[in-house]
């Protein structure tokens, strides 16, 4: 019988998120891969394999082929370095493409990255950008914005499951708390819900703060087989199960539009893989482009009843310090939205929750297990991973 | 000691390439996938992972995503899905990536898909979207084409191995005239030396049929692993060695711009690898985006010496017939380069050859090991995969 390899990562890295207008792409990778290298201990020679989640560099700065761009700034020709692209799933695809190279055996020590720059162009361009995530045919043709699908989705979620709006803004203070605590996060200020209330509405019922913004952002993590993963670092982290789904790209076509079934499928697979439950978890990277989407993935990956996730920010349970923290960077909402980095982003933060070296406030005490959850699209790429400390 | 698993192709498809007027993505993708299931006896249903090769969705047609987009459109939701990107090599990234997903132990049965539709843009716009593939700040930005820097290349390597321009006609009137026996080609008009010396300047010296077209296509392959590949197919192909590489994304930077270091890497290892001989290669298909570009493979992959290809197009050896045949379906310059297909068709191309089902004129005869050879840009990525008929 084959048995695929056991798979480590043994460091990740974020760059600074925000309106980085000083840094292109590469200076952006460039950021994040130099500082998982050196928290590695290994240098650009020892990397043997490279994949770069990126979204639309094509649009947003006219350079494709981004793969084989970083591996040429950072110097690591000839090794093989691929672009994967999953909208704002990008990322998750990426590290998911990380974690199989090693698993199959074909290569060791592999490093995974994420960038986006996404403020070379104006907002009414990045909004059309984006739209590419969508189905072009069957929704963007006709007009419709991410924000605008996400809208469709919270007004029925509120509807259908009698949810007060205040819960939405519960979503986003708590991720700008997160968020003002983290110094690599693109927003660092605290909002009241008083606040996220009265802001300047987007696409009812979605305001300012339900949107996550638009950043410059990179990340990366490196990976290597389990086995040689305690010569690198003590705290190396076990990728217990790492799993892609797709759905329909259009929203018209699913069965219900308050249910990600991508998600519901990854995170199934994912605990079924990893053997966990869903209290094993100990920390989670949810993937908020919306403060709707928050709320519909806790519910899809299992962690309550459809239509419940409200009482859990009711009772302030998604708080670094509650029964089950969400998004301790400040999630997309505050930490930033680079979408093709988010994903890598992700692992990042829990690599560092889970060796413990997340700042005071949002340092979940003795996590040591982890969940990342990334969504392309309004929901027809998602991705699920589970994370250990082996220490 | 770790072993990857053995993967091999059960069936491979390509569809007609050209003008499509009629057809999308999402129709052209239909094409070749529906004849890849239907040649392995499979349904969609027995798919567990797909990945898509893809360079420019978002610039040509406004569609990203596009790896959710095809497993929507073919029903094969909720599986795994991704778009794999490396410039005019994401085909052959692809089946490197779905390679990978069978040898990881991690799926089973994987389609790699490969697709571009690049006639919804007129040519102006399609030249300034290839120009992503190359470097943006370094290249792009100050006006370079790729037919500008192939021309380059071209120049210096005609002026430093005193070879004449009939060469690269040569190779042009060899294709065009594989291309005629192929009925899946963009173009199957023959061409004289006389023509191509004749035709239309592009950018000196390469004239008008030293170019490959603008197509629209696709292409797909199934894979499984070797172990279990006789249930589908009397003649499973046997994957030996799939190797992609990088170098700098910009011409500036390579130590000779008549090598593409990218290649002689990639080819390097894939022969070492797999163990075989450049003589074991029974036919070849090659990365011919312009006439030089095939003259330069097939010394960079090491079948004759620097500045030597020349003498084979002399002595008529890369025809069917030959010694050495090169490009049997009419190569990117006939059969069509439909950017993000083109690795993937190459790969349907030498199954067909090793099953010996070419048709006549075209087919080398007892063909059992073949070799593909992509490349993405002026040669920052390239893919060398080595296969060969079990039966």
């Amino acid at each position: 019988m084959f048995k695929k390899r056991d798979v480590a990562i043994i460091s990740a890295a974020t760059a600074k998120c925000g309106e980085r207008w000083e840094s292109g792409i590469k200076d952006l990778v460039w950021e994040a891969g130099v500082k998982a290298l050196d928290d590695a201990g290994i240098s650009g020679k020892d990397v043997e394999y490279m994949v770069v989640g990126n979204m639309s560099g094509g649009m947003f700065v006219g350079q494709e082929h981004i793969g084989a761009l970083v591996a040429d700034f950072l110097g690591l020709n000839p090794i093989p370095s691929l672009r994967v692209e999953a909208a704002c799933a990008s990322g998750g695809i990426a590290f998911s493409q990380g974690y199989m190279a090693v698993a199959s055996g074909l290569y060791d020590i592999v490093a995974v990255g994420g960038v986006e720059k996404m403020t070379d162009v104006d907002t009414d361009q990045a909004t059309s950008v984006l739209s590419g995530a969508m189905d072009f045919e069957w929704e963007a043709y006709f007009g419709a914005t991410f924000p605008g699908l996400y809208a469709l989705m919270a007004t029925r979620y509120l509807h259908d499951f009698n949810v007060r709006r205040e819960i939405l803004a519960k979503v986003a203070v708590k991720n700008h708390y997160h968020g003002s605590l983290n110094p690599l996060a693109h927003f660092r200020n605290r909002i009241t819900e008083e606040e996220a209330l009265t802001a300047p509405m987007v696409a009812y019922p979605l305001r300012k703060y339900d949107c996550s913004p638009i950043s410059d952002g990179a990340a990366a993590a490196i990976l290597a087989p389990l086995e040689i993963a305690k010569k690198y670092t003590d705290t190396p982290i076990l990728v217990e199960a790492c799993v892609p789904a797709t759905d329909t790209l259009s929203l018209l076509k699913r069965r219900d539009i308050c249910t990600v079934d991508a998600t519901v499928n990854a995170a199934r697979k994912a605990f079924q893989l990893s053997g966990r439950e869903r209290r094993d978890i100990d920390v989670m990277e949810v993937h908020d482009c919306f403060t709707i989407a928050e709320l519909l993935a806790i519910e899809d990956m299992g962690f309550c009843k459809k239509g419940e996730a409200g009482k859990l920010y009711e009772e302030g349970q998604t708080y670094a310090d509650g029964s089950l923290p969400v998004n301790t960077d400040g999630g997309l909402k505050a930490a930033g939205h680079p979408v093709g980095a988010t994903g890598v982003k992700q692992i990042s933060e829990l690599v560092k929750q889970l060796r413990g070296q997340a700042e005071k406030g949002r340092q979940v005490s003795g996590a040591e297990v982890g969940l990342a959850h990334n969504v392309g699209g309004s929901g027809a790429t998602a991705v699920v991973t589970i994370l250990s400390r082996r220490s």
